[in-house]
């Protein structure tokens, strides 16, 4: 018997990250598309069979061979039925669609969608930084930031919004966050609130070289490469805004600490994975005025599976291949009668 | 066989209360006394065994004849071996003190001791206002402001510090914390904290009523009761500084529910539990702006078991009397034989 392989789906604003995995874990294939910016739920999910079949191809296999596939979905998930609902940041996908079933029916294998930053924090919990912990909180930093919890093992998802650490009040009444909200620690922290600040203060006359270095790539937005690049070659205006992102995540990951007393904070998404193990000092460092148990502080990691940790950890939310494919239904009712 | 019957202690830094009840939790007898200021742990044992003596013989028994006794204590807890460290509100406790064995040799009955703020989270979640519900946030507003969590039904302790929501960080840079830090809800919730801001206003020049109610009173320090005076007479100081409160709170406490997504907040404490109701209902409005999931907001509820409730908690911390009375070792011996 074939061991059983399984495909993991990172679905994520701008692209879709796709990998095939062993029962090991191990990368047999993988590949990655952009995100369709415009259409329906129905061209994202073609693109991400798409990619299902590139990945499986790398792999050797066909997809109809996979024993299941696991999709990280930003939006409200229906765990139990697969649906996902106001993906504000895919196309047409206000209303709902039954993402699982679609694409089961297109890759002829079993579908189960979970949350995207929990998927990543099951990862780490799993695979990554924080196999060695029984809890973890996973901070995801990057255009939003965004929260996953384990919690003597297991994933915490409270009534389905668990990990909301991007919007702990760290300033009372203070800057207006992406999500309407005035002083959450994305606001401050979060990717798009950094370069919205950018050009604000840009308007007011501030030099940076960031909206340079952004034309130079033929980019729209401040990426992560960017922001690091401006912080090499030393811009005043990124290792400002830099400074306050850390010092305000520094409150807010020290907040949820303080509440929860985790073993461990695994720090990844784009700005956490390009920044790296410096930059997580950096928050470490932040954290310790505000951390309670000041004595006893937790460990805090750079996120260990990269750019593939959404994906991989998408994969461990497939089935694992017990029963590698439904059973068809005449199957069932000779089974039934016999 | 005779029902068995349990003794509950809340060990508080002002008031020793406790309770005899019986296996439905039902109050047989209640017996309060002073928290000794001065001396040492033994002298606070002593306090709370003489208590023990008293509640007992308003139930009509002796305090052997408890199958065991629970206590909440402040400072850090082993729950294990009952020793406690570190209780600063306590006299001369600094260091280590073996309570459970030194109050189970006063009363002749086994002692398991806990943290006092999640033996009182606890009593809302079997009893309380939380008994209808599988997770909850306790949040204890009195002198500082204490948090316990319920999550799946079982205590959330992390490494045994969790629930610190008093040290969420509300306004990074902000007011100093009794703690010694800034900017934690405490900072501005706690009723220390709220009293050291009102002796700053009178001494800048700003009238109140509150120092004379506490003069009236014979007291030193603005209990609960005095700010509900003070409020009650509309004293513009302490509605001032109560509406700051409630500020804060609502911040404080939608933060912690952005994390955790619990169903339920029960709110209790000296100053909760005196304002009761409306007060709670004007915290849970506070608490609008800042949740996340806005939309699907928890049910925030008084906390129902009132002043015994923390002795009513800790009473569930004892043995539930299967094994009623250590066993003498020459009978175990004896068994072993036989």
């Amino acid at each position: 018997m074939a061991m059983a392989k399984r495909g993991g789906v990172d679905l994520g604003g701008t692209k879709i990250q796709v990998v095939v995995v062993d029962a090991k874990h191990k990368v047999l294939g993988q590949a990655r598309r952009p995100t369709p910016t415009t259409g329906r739920p129905v061209d994202v999910k073609d693109a991400i069979a798409a990619a299902l079949v590139d990945a499986a191809d790398a792999a050797g296999i066909q997809t109809a061979e996979l024993s299941g596939i696991g999709v990280g979905s930003p939006g409200e998930i229906d765990p139990r039925t697969g649906s996902v609902s106001q993906a504000r940041n895919l196309p047409g996908w206000e209303g709902s669609y039954p993402l699982a079933d679609t694409l089961a029916e297109a890759c002829g294998a079993p579908v189960a969608v979970g949350n995207d930053v929990q998927v990543a924090t099951n990862a780490e919990f799993e695979l990554g930084a924080g196999k060695d912990y029984r809890s973890l909180l996973g901070v995801f930093w990057g255009t939003g930031v965004g929260g996953g919890l384990v919690l003597d093992g297991k994933p915490w998802l409270g009534r389905g919004a668990a990990g909301e650490i991007g919007h702990v009040v760290v300033r009372l009444n203070g800057a207006r966050c992406p999500c309407g909200r005035r002083g959450c620690m994305e606001a401050y922290a979060g990717r798009a609130a950094m370069e919205a600040k950018a050009r604000r203060e840009v308007a007011k006359g501030r030099k940076t070289e960031l909206f340079e270095i952004m034309e130079k790539r033929g980019r729209e937005r401040l990426t992560s490469g960017i922001w690091d690049r401006a912080a090499k070659k030393e811009d005043p205006l990124a290792l400002e805004l830099i400074d306050r992102a850390i010092e305000h995540l520094g409150a807010g990951v020290a907040s949820a600490c303080n509440i929860l007393d985790v073993e461990c904070v695994v720090v990844g998404g784009g700005l956490g994975v390009r920044f790296g193990e410096p930059y997580v000092r950096r928050i470490e460092k932040a954290m310790m005025p505000h951390l309670f148990a000041s004595d006893h502080p937790p460990d805090v990691k750079v996120a260990a599976l990269g750019d593939l940790g959404g994906a991989i950890g998408a994969a461990l939310l497939a089935p694992t291949g017990r029963r590698s494919r439904p059973v068809a239904k005449a199957a069932t009712a000779d089974g039934a009668g016999g």
